[in-house]
């Protein structure tokens, strides 16, 4: 048996989730927060990478003691109340599931969805400037519908080789999108994206060429045209990372959260 | 004439809006930035003190040149985008409008309206750690209308000692409270009120007492009592201050903002 945890981070201070040497990673902090917690080195293997910035708010982590003899005591579903005294006040425990051995967090995923958030109110916000992409040109309501007419070109089965950062090694690049929509909310305009799979900077690219359509640099049904193209210089601007939540994941399996 | 500016500002790196000597303040930075973007020194005066931690929403400050010799020539409604580069990301400027002389951003005060933000997810949230205070048990719709009907004696014109920080020095502690409610939005619950002044404390007491009432350790007929006891014991908890925003600033006077 291994302990899954659900995580929300801010990944504002952070090089992104996976551990590099002399940086701070969420990987790391989590490693030291529960080996310092249960009283034994574990290890913590992440569903996905995240970059430098990028946030979640449902990313999954697989916890397990190094030395097999060492057994987690403290029972599932009170391990988050443990940790709390343990973990940096942006990383907190918002979920915990028991998961057979032969589970793995990250191949073990059958879909994700992403939230990338932006703001376009005139002014800097204070309270978003880490946390959304500001538009400094407010989308009308008739953008908005641009960029939803564009988003449903890019659900479904496609090779997205123009939505891949230039230079990614990845042999095949497609992968099925499930669902893509834009919402606003308030000030806040928020995309949601989920899949089977995401390339290197997808979701960010997608963002970037979405409010290219919204301010009318490309009209939506370019997109079909951008996608053949299989060219990432076809496409619009990558979106920057500080506006991007890992916000859900789903497993081949059923998992018993115990959701707080 | 004076430039008026409205500020939103997330406070939790600040010893409050009034400049201290040796401690980062909203009001020295604001100074440092106008100055820094006219070119000459000038004064910045608040319509409010707000203590360490606490945020902005629409807080209003008034900008005059230290040596009436000099002249802001910046036209008003672009101020913003010449301050953007000067103010650091957690202050912005949100409107802008001109004033008479005789206008002073505090004495012109009619009314006020505070926010006080408050979650009550069980686990502890990295988004809202330094925003809302974390009620740890959820309030319940019961415990929610509760609040409402406490909330409701509050509402008129009542001596507020009871909700006023034990030693201050006011004499005359009378306030009318215009409006008072707490409203669910998610996981967050806010609290708003307005009135024509507020105690040294008075949002975070009444909020404390609310909570108190939603969880049964005061009945909401109770603040009747506590009210008229004129005593700072009788009433709840002090809420801590990085859930309170100031949302707004009324005038005597119809101020022509640029609101963007």
């Amino acid at each position: 048996m291994k302990l899954l945890l659900k995580i929300r981070y801010d990944g504002t201070s952070y090089c992104g989730y996976q551990a590099q040497p002399d940086k701070p990673s969420v990987q790391r902090a989590l490693t030291d927060a529960v080996s310092d917690c249960f009283g034994f080195p574990c290890t913590v293997t992440g569903c996905s990478r995240t970059d430098s910035g990028v946030h979640a708010l449902g990313f999954c982590a697989a916890v397990e003691p190094v030395d097999p003899q060492n057994r987690i005591t403290i029972p599932t579903g009170r391990v988050h109340r443990a940790l709390r005294r343990f973990l940096p006040a942006d990383i907190s425990v918002c979920g915990e599931a028991e998961v057979s051995g032969d589970f793995h967090p990250r191949y073990s995923v059958l879909r994700k969805e992403y939230l990338y958030r932006m703001y376009d109110t005139v002014y800097d916000d204070p309270f978003e400037s880490s946390r959304a992409w500001h538009l400094k040109h407010p989308v009308t309501d008739e953008g908005l519908t641009r960029m939803n007419r564009a988003a449903a070109h890019m659900v479904g089965h496609h090779d997205f080789t123009s939505f891949m950062a230039a230079g990614s090694k990845i042999v095949d690049a497609h992968r099925t999108v499930y669902s893509l929509n834009v919402q606003r909310n308030g000030n806040n305009l928020d995309l949601r994206v989920s899949a089977d799979g995401f390339l290197y900077n997808m979701v960010r690219i997608i963002t970037g060429t979405l409010t290219d359509c919204a301010y009318g640099v490309f009209e939506p049904d370019d997109i079909a045209d951008i996608i053949q193209a299989k060219d990432r210089a076809k496409a619009g601007k990558t979106a920057p990372p500080h506006g991007l939540y890992l916000s859900e994941v789903w497993y081949d399996r059923e998992i018993e959260w115990k959701i707080f």
